[in-house]
């Protein structure tokens, strides 16, 4: 493989305060500690660089460097010193307004410390959904949210349905911080994520053809070989279609889009929130043709999913959705966007596929090739692209072979986790890897839609094993005259 | 890398009589005998299959096959004794139209004691080209060339000039045989080159996209390591240009043509014939900007061009040339062929690349990725098709970087050498990859334009070192705000 360096923007900081909600928490244990570690040793953030821990627990500065260093050992972190003397831990009483007032202090005082002039404040709340506006009014009370120097960082999900998704938007919208809201979806921050965009706008033979001239059809696959196992509470009240669609449109969002001019968030914001606006909110009709829903069963040491916790065993939850999507954006009309994910399936994966239009000559017809050009971006666990295409067999025999020509990132060491990525992000103030409240408002229209129709339709639901191909699904899109590249 | 097996053909032939004249020279020594050996133990040239060895010199059949036993051990071949035992030998008097009669009859014999019905009698010319065409008049003195049986394999080059090639073709053309004269060259039969017409006709995007809209220009490089040698006499009255023109011709043409609707060699023939007639014949003004032309000098060990036997010590031959071609063919108007080849060049590589526009739009421009994407298609010496295109570099960093996807048949046992394919496909009767008199006088309309103006003018030769770049063959293409993909 030849390579050549293209331009390289470095993506470094200094003077981050960075304040942690849920410090003790299980988000936090299992990414966010090691991800604040590793752009710290990898130097994303250099200089004048603390993390103040927030939680209700009693701890002091010694004993959460205790349980930081603990936290990074079971992820093979046995050096850590210098990190861990910019650890420090506040204990907060979350109903107590004076008690945030003294968080607030003694960051200014650790600023201070550090240097007198941080611009970066990040407020990460890996908190549970339900405490998030709350604790978004308790910070406003006691600092200026509007100041330029503090930021939000909200995890998914945003509302657990579109009444509450509505009523954070406008609670915000109030408050006039949008700007400093960092709605976090990790997939956004996955290497292979960022190359979708980055991969259609650099390349003048696929953004020229990106259009309904020459792509037949795009598809995305998400497979989890995990199942529901200890969250049966939470995935009983929004099974897979909600628990990954946001995941999906945002994916997808950056493959439709035109190439922007630039990097900055704004122009792609409003790219993106164009391609949110055109998807084509499907009647009753429509989705009920185009819509597959099943649940897993069990199998050899798995519980199947209504066995788990929580779980009624009368549940209705759909555990793998299958679907087709349109938009009634000009230059992809008639492109159907077939969708499938699921728990417990054979593999982990995630792919995009653009596969383009089959040949129409009648060589292609005379010597039945029937395989189409496909552009794959693979998400994880590997990441990287594939191009497929038709070339002769070496040798005598006129045969002719579909091949894949590929280029891996997998196993490149400079790869950085997607918490590491979106973190840095914010501290740099680059937005076009979070969501927008425009941006939650229409996926939230359309997930609205598909919930009140179909996915609370208990009758439709399938079944199946665990790593089982799901037939209805391969019908869904072979009535179109159509295969899935993937399945 | 996942491959699928399309529509195989096989192309095997039973019934075979294969006349090889000259079977004491070089070509036959170097290429022939051991083609047919490989034909043979390959199974591709099946049962009632015989060798009949043409010469001057005093063999028979049993010192003959002694000397194709030599022949095919200096190749590595030990156990040759099926093949040597269908191997004969006939003394020819090629001044003698009686000899000829004999020869015909002595084959006659060896078809009855292999089968009654051979259909396939393949008179191989491996002779000088100033003995082709008294040979075949002698030989179609003594059989019907017309009866669909007879076939003769020429030899390039077909004719020293435009006249004698022009005289050549017209004898064809009134003893009414052209449908069974094969001529060869030799680059056709390269895995490679037939790859060219199939991965184009079988792919969507690349077929659909082959025209001056997504194309910016098409390059050619035939490089060889090697010198003139020992062949000063023969290369002193031809040049680089006249002694490769043909091959890059012939190998453009299957890159330039539409996808045909079948292999059959009709209809690619036509197609072929098309793109050679519509190549602008340039003006004195054009081939003078357009047109470098360069003669290797001597090196440590490595004889400088002048200094070889039978070269003049003033000789202004090119070893070198570099040129741009242009055609008349309405979906490419505007796009330029760039060809360059040359003998002492720092390796041996032919490679044709397809240049695609650069990328148009602020987001490129604002990361200064400069890189097209390009397809590529490697003949020799490994057998590749290569598709870069730009991508984002692991890791937090905004870069980007080109990359070259790959696929390699180099290493395949499959490959078949260029004279294995075209012998068995001169057996079976597939003109596909051979040249017409059409295609051959449209060629040399071409070739006699630009040896008339540049290569015969001696002031603009410019001198190189082996395996140095040469500048101006440099600044030919970057005049035209281009780049040479391979340097």
């Amino acid at each position: 493989m030849n390579e050549k360096k293209g331009m390289c923007f470095e993506l470094f900081s200094n003077g981050v305060a960075f304040c942690l909600f849920g410090s003790t928490g299980d988000l936090a244990k299992k990414k966010i500690i090691k991800a604040l570690f590793d752009l710290f040793s990898k130097e994303y953030i250099r200089e004048n660089f603390f993390v103040i821990n927030v939680a209700s627990r009693d701890y002091d500065d010694e004993s959460f460097r205790k349980y930081v260093s603990e936290v990074l050992k079971t992820e093979g972190v046995s050096e850590s010193d210098s990190f861990l003397q910019r650890n420090y831990y506040f204990k907060l009483d979350y109903s107590d307004q004076e008690s945030y007032k003294r968080l607030v202090s003694r960051i200014s005082e650790l600023e201070k410390k550090y240097e007198q002039n941080v611009k970066n404040r990040i407020f990460y709340l890996a908190i549970p959904p339900s405490s998030i506006k709350q604790t978004i009014s308790n910070i406003n009370s006691s600092t200026d949210l509007k100041d330029g120097k503090n930021k939000i960082i909200i995890e998914k999900p945003y509302g657990e349905n579109f009444c509450s998704a509505t009523l954070l938007n406008r609670f915000i919208k109030k408050l006039d911080i949008e700007d400093n809201i960092y709605r976090i979806d990790h997939y956004l921050g996955k290497e292979g994520v960022l190359n979708i965009l980055i991969v259609k706008a650099l390349n003048y033979l696929f953004y020229s053809t990106f259009n309904n001239k020459f792509i037949d059809n795009i598809q995305v696959t998400v497979y989890e070989n995990e199942g529901v196992d200890d969250r049966g509470k939470y995935y009983e009240g929004i099974g897979a279609f909600k628990d990954m669609i946001t995941h999906v449109l945002e994916m997808l969002s950056f493959l439709v889009i035109p190439p922007p001019s630039d990097m900055r968030a704004g122009e792609i914001k409003s790219s993106k929130l164009e391609f949110f606006k055109n998807i084509i909110i499907p009647d009753n009709d429509f989705i009920s043709k185009n819509y597959v829903k099943a649940q897993y069963l069990a199998a050899e040491n798995i519980k199947g999913y209504k066995e788990i916790k929580n779980v009624s065993p009368n549940s209705f939850t759909e555990t793998f959705v299958a679907f087709r999507l349109e938009t009634k954006m000009d230059y992809l009309k008639g492109v159907p966007f077939y969708i499938k994910f699921g728990k417990r399936m054979k593999e982990k994966l995630t792919r995009i596929d653009v596969v383009y239009k089959k040949s129409d000559n009648d060589f292609s017809k005379k010597y039945f090739i029937d395989e189409p050009n496909v552009l794959t971006f693979v998400i994880q666990p590997d990441v990287g692209i594939k191009f497929s295409f038709n070339a002769k067999s070496a040798g005598a025999k006129f045969c002719v072979e579909s091949t894949e020509l590929k280029k891996d990132f997998g196993s490149s060491n400079l790869i950085i986790s997607d918490y590491e990525r979106l973190i840095i992000d914010a501290v740099n103030g680059d937005k076009t890897l979070f969501l927008s409240s425009d941006e939650m408002s229409c996926m939230w229209r359309y997930i609205k839609r598909i919930d009140e129709i179909f996915i609370k339709d208990g009758s439709r639901l399938e079944f199946y094993k665990p790593g089982e191909v799901i037939e209805s699904a391969d019908n869904l899109i072979k009535k179109d005259g159509k295969k899935w590249i993937y399945i």
